[in-house]
């Protein structure tokens, strides 16, 4: 396969993407999400053999949102293995990421880590290996990018604590299950601050290299994940990385990503490289409009998918 | 990435699968279904450049049932294209193959056309396009495989029929939404047969390639899909293609697969080659439980699988 | 208690009522029942000591559609007594009269005789005592109301079956749960003639006596139920007679009714009086909107109310 | 209607539902309930024309808990009248009393005041009518009853406090749906202390009696709601008061009644007595079993019922 030509690629998409900027919805629950420009693109691709490639505002700094889910989920999954598995499903969830109709019938399992129910669930499985959980995940993501400064936005998570009550419902419900161990506070404080986590489309692309790169840090040379559990978190990326758009996403794009209402979507080409977009204005299914558009227009320009 | 001895690959999963060949459950709901016995296992992996394996009874007939819904998607999708989504969704179900939930909530249109209502969609449309849709559908099959004695096994359509209420109710409740245009009666007919053609491994593995392939036939190289449009059908096939097991599919195998209540489970690794397992035991999923197994084993073994 | 002057106080109703009759939505699934006139309102009150008051369109025959489900469940009762409600529940539904996801939830089992489903099940039961169950249902309404000329508006029976998909699928769906004895299509065809009797408001009040005489028919003074069933038939009414508005007509109205897409209601004050009114309006609930105003202000204007 | 010789028919009741009693399973979400003896059953009858009956463990107190919501929406109707049912319906629910799927389908409107999400929205109310609401609610039921000496059961509120996840969610989803005005914290904590008053049958019976009275308190003469409303309240009662077993309640029993999970059930015969019944075993649906059971045999021994 020959090697495209990504410069020209990104600048394409970046003219093409344009008159879509005006059309999506940006996220307003809370004031500094709705604060954010709408026009605002940016789109970053990082390859393994060391070639970066940017447009647009990929250099600026957005809320993860998310897109947290999988480095959370990385996090967990180095401690507990597949016995992870036994407290949150890897099924799609058929319906939107904060229905609790689904925890009710499945008992409070949540279908899966990337809905909320689950990474709810997750961050549990965290609280419980560290002191301070949202610390440290702040430091594992410090150390899958490479970037010593990455931080929270302490007002974004803020203002998540004092909105987030469809979130306590979830945490309070599967309490009610047992499927929460830690304090539902301490859950949920450890959670708004992990969604809170604010990087630019350069350092997520930075940051996702491992999962191109079957489990290995490029940055520092260790190995995170076996091979097969670095498969593993592109399966489940997806097939529930997008929301309740997860088979769309595959349709169009066909690559693992995840997506957050900060209006970031991360993908990975196995084996070659990870690539990020931003653009804040969201679709009905709360992911990037333009982004979404943008990873579409990337897979058919490149000729890369996993199919 | 070196060539596998897939010879030596069946032989050492045929080996391990069969303690487990005991432990699944046969499908009783038809009395052709039921009669099969549980320690039948066959395997068969055909590649493009011109390679077979086999092991076991790849060489036996069996049901196909549901592994017909990919090949009507296929046709139907020559005909349609992007249209066909307008009557029927490409996510993940995230509930039971045959569910009238998900259908009242969404006003008649079934998620995926794997689906049971969503096959019977595809169906309708098979419907529309040609005088006799199990019939065409049939000599599809026979194309795609480059078999010509391919047969509906007509006692098994027949008691399908007698039994099918459940399919007759989802039937009429898409009627009721508008979103099915022939004569009930003639789409449950025509749907019956097609998930009454009967197929061995080998022939199911030969019948597959063109999806491996990019979408020409390797029986006789005409495009029967783009680029594109092969990887769009592996997209699908991938979230949707194992009932409300997709997650644990894409996790576990890693391969764009269609399983069938007959026990048979195809797949393909794109660019590579096609595989299809037997085994009429079925785990609490509906999809073979030894097949499963095996192919979980096929993809760590060879180390192929599109993560 | 002192008796109400009837007659003035449906005068006075007639009046309230008439600014409402341009408001409801007349069903217009089929062309029988579309072309009822809107402005159409009657009302009748047969007393058990004889009298009997009607103003407006009361000797108009309407089609009485899901009021014959009272008559078939009495009929189905008189035959089974309390081993129908192995078949049958007897809650209230919470969601709407045709809905297919309770019956999936519950296996097959409606939630009670007035839902269609129910419905659908207590014909069953009556196409397994009778020749012919529709047949029967009319000579039984007849005796109820002593009126011989009775008759299936039969262009209605036709076109209902015709349309009816939906019941067609809750149909088959409850035969999938063995919910179901006699062929589909015999117990569809049953339950639409029964739906397409028609009568008038004076004829309704008159076939309800004998629900309001706790149990005996004064037409003929032949007991039907005893006093106990009776009682229990009201119960089921005012908790299941009114689709999902059965807790707004207890406390608006507070009287046993069943009402029907054709724009009928009736109730029965037990000890008393039976009343119906008709108007082809419907509310959101699809009960008869200006009929339902109209029993409230007849309860609020007598007194009565079971509460 | 000749006067039933209640001395002699509560004692016929003791006698038949003693073999009952080992029968329920007592509530054990708590240890202040599970600690209660199986075999407790008291029943008291209080008529209007001021004759009083008990049989068994009648003067016992036990935790009032669910009965409470019924004392609870008299009052806070008595603030809000009709506008309270902006925030909280009168149907029916369908469903187990502590669902979710309901609230999310109907986006934070309970289904009714007595399954807990609507007694929560109630408990909101009054949050905003009295400084400490639980209190207000406290003196209301002494008022009722016309007993001072009534009191909270302070280690039981605190046990629901400290298990009541499952009402926590139920808050902060409604919450997130704008349908709680008062802090999430204070109008659990008022909940969960009214559901702790402990009061016994006899006292129970004395606090219901406006209800039977229509609407005028008979201990002082006063009226608490007009004659329209009363009948409203118990119209309520009838078609939502015993959870999921409304309809089978209004069948078997015929009256407006309130459950709890304390194992007591209170109920009217308008216009002429309250009833209360109370053992600690409790059916699949959550009601005493031999309470209903006591109850049926009631309504059939006195030939009471609203039917």
């Amino acid at each position: 396969m020959t090697t495209p030509d990504y410069r020209a690629i990104l600048d394409t998409i970046a003219a093409e993407v344009a008159p879509l900027l005006p059309e999506g919805r940006v996220a307003d629950y809370i004031p500094s999400l709705a604060a954010v420009p709408k026009h605002k693109f940016g789109m970053a691709v990082h390859t393994l053999d060391g070639r970066r490639y940017a447009v647009g505002d990929a250099a600026e700094r957005f809320s993860i949102q998310s897109i947290s889910k999988l480095f959370a989920l990385t996090l967990a999954f180095r401690q507990q293995g597949d016995a992870l598995w036994r407290r949150v499903g890897r099924e799609p969830s058929g319906s939107p990421f904060n229905s609790l109709v689904q925890l009710e019938h499945e008992h409070g399992k949540p279908r899966n880590p990337f809905i909320n129910a689950g990474a709810l669930v997750v961050t549990d499985v965290l609280c419980r290996h560290f002191v301070q959980a949202d610390v440290a995940l702040l430091q594992f993501v410090r150390r899958l990018s490479g970037i010593a400064d990455l931080n929270f936005d302490h007002e974004v998570a803020a203002s998540e604590a004092a909105t987030g009550h469809r979130n306590a419902a979830m945490a309070h419900f599967m309490k009610s299950f047992g499927n929460l161990e830690a304090p539902v506070d301490e859950v949920l404080s450890s959670y708004f601050h992990q969604c809170a986590i604010a990087m630019s489309c350069e350092e997520l692309a930075r940051a996702m290299l491992f999962l191109a790169n079957h489990g290995v840090n490029p940055h520092d040379g260790q190995r995170l994940l076996t091979v097969s559990e670095a498969k593993r978190i592109n399966a489940v990326l997806l097939t529930c990385g997008t929301y309740d758009a997860a088979g769309d996403y595959a349709y169009r794009v066909g690559l693992p990503a995840k997506s957050g209402v900060g209006g970031g979507i991360v993908a990975v080409v196995p084996g070659e490289l990870a690539v990020c977009v931003w653009s804040p204005g969201l679709d009905a299914n709360g992911n990037s409009l333009a982004g979404g558009y943008a990873l579409e227009r990337f897979t058919t320009l490149t000729g890369r998918s996993v199919f």
